[in-house]
């Protein structure tokens, strides 16, 4: 088997991609931005370009395994990207097609929840373990689901949208999906900011966060003034953490999962997050479960745990 | 490999069995009283008398395989059947071990929604499926989960405890897990009577179901009103549908299956909780999920699903 492997991690602003090993060290790396093209051949095109030239200044010219991709909506079955994503090209997107006969490599592709799962199996949080749940708590909170050692692809490739569950029924937030009241209206980086507008609107206690234009507010400004002592500040990530305590208690009694793996951004909130999250979850854990499910940290450095990801994908690229 | 299994369904009131082929026809089968006897050792004796008595009489002596075990809350990993059940014995109750000292064949267990998944998939209406969810809506709501043709049992054996996933976070029904708000509460035969009782009591209509005491009515007396054309004995099943179809369409962004089998006594109400159910889960259903997954009913015989569906574990029995 050749040594090398391509991880290429497409975001909706920039596309990083590196040259992995089999170990996991990667030997290079570098990014494009996702958009700059009208024609997502043309986007092939640079990718192409950039990769290649990074083969070549690497000495790993014909000792490229496989590619794996990770991108949004991604579909392992299909290998195209599907509807309902923030890219500026037509869907379905034939992804793998379009990349195997530009770099006439195997390609693999999934989505990005997916990619990090798999990234944290081989390299990461997840290292021998075969029952987890990857929960990413980005701009959205996306999920890649593991049993038995496998990823949880579904009858049609699309499973694992954890960030969609239902977690308030009633007069619940509208979601990008279309649907109100999913675990990602609440719990992700969108999320915790639309909590600080809510409780600054309809509350009267001071708080760091009433400097700011209202409208302007970001899950890190809501960290910031947090971590500076601000009580509201740390009642949104009680309020954040309660709700995702609840999502996944729910969710143990579907797979009973090992463990819990929280990546992305507001994984970084600490027990900031972490404390009011394990009480929910305890506290809303049926007894059978309870205590059981750990809740862990991604264990990638950030930098490069994109690419690892995808780039575990392309050691099984056909 | 030996011609015939046994398959053995406790149940909390009766335990039946049978002798079944690799094709999946019962040669013979037969039941016992599940709580006659104080002691589990005295159960397991009667039920190696009864077996023993049927392996004769069928010309089976020597051929028996093994022996596949459905029982509420049986773990597939430890063979033992866990807390939380509604028996006559100090738990976790030994049952793996026990039925295999005693009869000296293989055996294994799993809990009774696991069993039907595993009959279903072999003899009934998931022949063929991959990824599927059997729903049981018996006096409780259960649920055996299949993803790439293997049944979830997770990390600690467990998993696939559908019937208690959270669907009103506020105010919900008491669940006999002592959490509130499950499932089980409001979709089982029992959760029918208790949906009865709120109605009734909280309402003003007419009912026919108003001539009953109203602590006597059980899910088929809910039936026969509606049949009769009771109005609000068909609202009763159109509230059971609607909370049904929201947990499936939830349920889907998990696994995303190809089809939910519905089996137990409610699932044979018809139209008059498939119809709510249908129509509820389509419009809950995430935009990519929307129109995919099949709601089918079992298609075991009512008398052999159960035995069928322990006997094919039979085969696995080690």
């Amino acid at each position: 088997m050749k040594p090398y492997v391509i991880g290429i991690d497409m975001g909706g602003t920039n596309t990083v991609f590196g040259i992995v090993d089999a170990r996991g060290a990667v030997i290079a790396s570098s990014s494009i931005k996702t958009g700059k093209h009208a024609k997502f051949a043309d986007y092939v095109d640079e990718l192409y370009a950039e990769i290649t030239k990074l083969i070549e200044q690497n000495d790993a010219v014909d000792k490229i395994h496989g590619i794996g991709i990770g991108a949004p909506n991604a579909n392992y079955y299909t290998g195209e990207i599907a509807d309902g994503v923030n890219l500026p090209w037509p869907t379905p997107i034939p992804l793998v097609e379009e990349f195997r006969n530009k770099f006439g490599v195997p390609v693999t592709a999934t989505n990005d929840a997916n990619a990090a799962a798999i990234g944290e199996m081989t390299y990461g949080a997840a290292r021998g373990l075969k029952d987890f749940i990857m929960i990413t708590l980005g701009t959205g909170v996306g999920s890649g689901i593991v049993i038995n050692g496998q990823v949880v692809y579904g009858h049609d490739g699309f499973a694992g949208e954890l960030g969609h569950v239902i977690m308030k029924r009633n007069n619940g937030r509208l979601c990008g999906c279309g649907r109100t009241g999913c675990l990602e209206a609440y719990c992700s980086a969108n999320g915790v900011a639309r909590t600080a507008r809510e409780f600054l609107e309809t509350r009267n206690e001071p708080s760091l966060l009433r400097n700011m234009d209202i409208e302007d507010i970001t899950s890190k400004d809501v960290y910031d003034a947090a971590t500076a002592g601000d009580a509201l500040a740390k009642e949104i990530f009680d309020y954040t953490g309660n709700i995702l305590g609840q999502a996944l208690a729910d969710m143990t009694v579907f797979s009973s999962p090992e463990a819990f793996i929280l990546f992305g951004g507001l994984a970084k909130s600490g027990e900031l997050l972490m404390r009011p999250l394990r009480e929910s979850m305890n506290r809303n854990m049926m007894a059978i479960f309870k205590g059981k499910p750990k809740v862990l940290l991604s264990e990638l450095k950030e930098a490069d745990a994109a690419i690892l990801g995808a780039s575990a994908l392309g050691w099984e690229a056909k």
